[in-house]
């Protein structure tokens, strides 16, 4: 394990460590929470909540707040991912080499474990627990609410879903690949200049978060047609047998590396002015182009 | 019509106004929008407006804020119905006397629907349009989120399903329709208190709503079993049918009736201190006790 992926996985602890001390306070027991936790606790890197701790570099906010933050984002990106494997969405079984939370609650209780998910998030936001000014709270809401719902995750859902089997132009791929994936990090980002109450900060954060956020879609998209399916925990090759609109499946494998390349130097460039600070971001960025798992 | 139902219509109709503006500025045409307002805009009395526009009477705030907070209320209720109408929920195919949602628009986009109506109930709590301090703000939505998850609609909803076909005693039921429908109108009430910046009145607020979403849920129970399907827009007798787990169901019609009747002077006497203020709230739980659609 490199430093770098020591340090992501010192992250992906400290998150954890703070929603199961916020979990184990709501006294709950039954099965709804039990899904919850199984569908949040299941493991993964936690790529959102390092670009969160990341971004926050950038401005020297600590990193409790971080976490925190990122932790809000982590239920958001858990309530997405068990509602997209759904039956009557993806149909997946298995998630992370585990049984999908539908697989193993039912389809109802992993509807209403997303869905509470999702509000917990907003619940954390507004919490005491994070030691942030109301109006700032406010404007964090407001940007996660308008890259959770129809603008972003759940839009994007729906493209993705209404594209199966239907060949695409770029445009459009990127598009919905900005809704699902990419808004979310866009938040990861932005969110460290609304907390900086940076303002003039947002637009250009927001947009590394999305470039990053793209990057990772296509390093996916790779890794489903190259990866190996036990260094990933699920079968690969999934998304051609669904008819899933990639961009590797528009434009091969040679012009998708371009583009990747591409929006890692746009990244890079676009977090010069910001010199070690940016340390962390920028080993994200690479880290996600070089990922074989 | 009475001038108390002519008064609950006007306000349904400046909520509709205010939820069309705010849908008209998305600009969006998909499905999954159409399905959305498909859901939003299905008819029907509206009453958690109408108890929010009440409530707000109590402290003298101006109509227009408590329509913008009442149009959230609205989105998260609507989310809450199109998701118990799914086939692995509650399985209805008609709602107010329309196909539901998954039934016009299939599974996946209803739920994807939902989701992207409680999370625009966060968005409109936190965007411009509301005039409200940003710190007013983050304690509405911190409120309405914890009403709205597992410890709220999804939580009531998981015991309201797992009930099914089994006998509970009458602490478990109000529990279950506490969380399933009280907490939400125990919002509308509540958010009164926190726009008023009233904290010290937040609980007796919050109080009064879940006993009037009570009262709300037995009405519904004794509709369910005596109200006229014409009327009510959809088939009644489906709690039996389902084997859903109600006050009725436990301990028949007179011991509901006479908890009904007891929950109305609770309420009136709760309210009493607030005079002429109270007025519209004060109808609302009479309407509620004696409604027949």
């Amino acid at each position: 394990m490199s430093a770098f992926e020591k340090d992501i996985k010192i992250v992906a602890d400290k998150t954890d460590q703070y929603l199961k001390s916020y979990f184990s306070q709501q006294k709950q027991n039954n099965e709804l929470f039990e899904a919850m936790g199984y569908g949040l606790f299941a493991g993964g890197k936690k790529i959102r909540s390092y670009l969160t701790v990341a971004a926050f570099d950038l401005f020297g906010i600590k990193e409790e707040t971080a976490i925190i933050v990122a932790a809000a984002i982590e239920c958001v990106h858990s309530y997405s991912l068990i509602h997209d494997d759904l039956p009557s969405m993806d149909n997946d079984d298995f998630r992370r080499g585990k049984e999908s939370t539908h697989k193993k609650f039912g389809e109802s209780t992993a509807i209403l474990a997303g869905n509470s998910l999702l509000t917990i998030a907003f619940e954390i936001l507004t919490s005491n627990h994070l030691d942030l000014d109301k109006e700032v709270k406010s404007d964090l809401v407001f940007a996660l609410a308008s890259c959770s719902g129809h603008l972003g995750i759940a839009g994007g859902q729906f493209l993705d879903l209404s594209f199966e089997g239907k060949a695409q132009d770029e445009k459009t791929i990127i598009h919905m690949q900005n809704k699902k994936t990419g808004e979310l990090m866009g938040f990861c980002t932005e969110a460290a200049a609304i907390v900086a109450k940076k303002n003039n900060d947002r637009e250009e954060l927001k947009k590394i978060g999305l470039d990053i956020g793209l990057l990772f879609q296509i390093a996916d998209d790779l890794l489903d047609v190259y990866g190996d399916q036990n260094k990933l925990g699920k079968p690969s090759k999934q998304d051609d047998k669904k008819g899933k609109a990639t961009l590797i499946a528009t434009f091969g494998l040679d012009k998708t590396n371009v583009l990747a390349n591409e929006l890692h130097d746009k990244i890079k460039q676009s977090l010069e002015k910001y010199g070690t600070k940016a340390n962390r971001l920028l080993s994200s960025a690479e880290f996600i182009l070089k990922r074989d798992h």
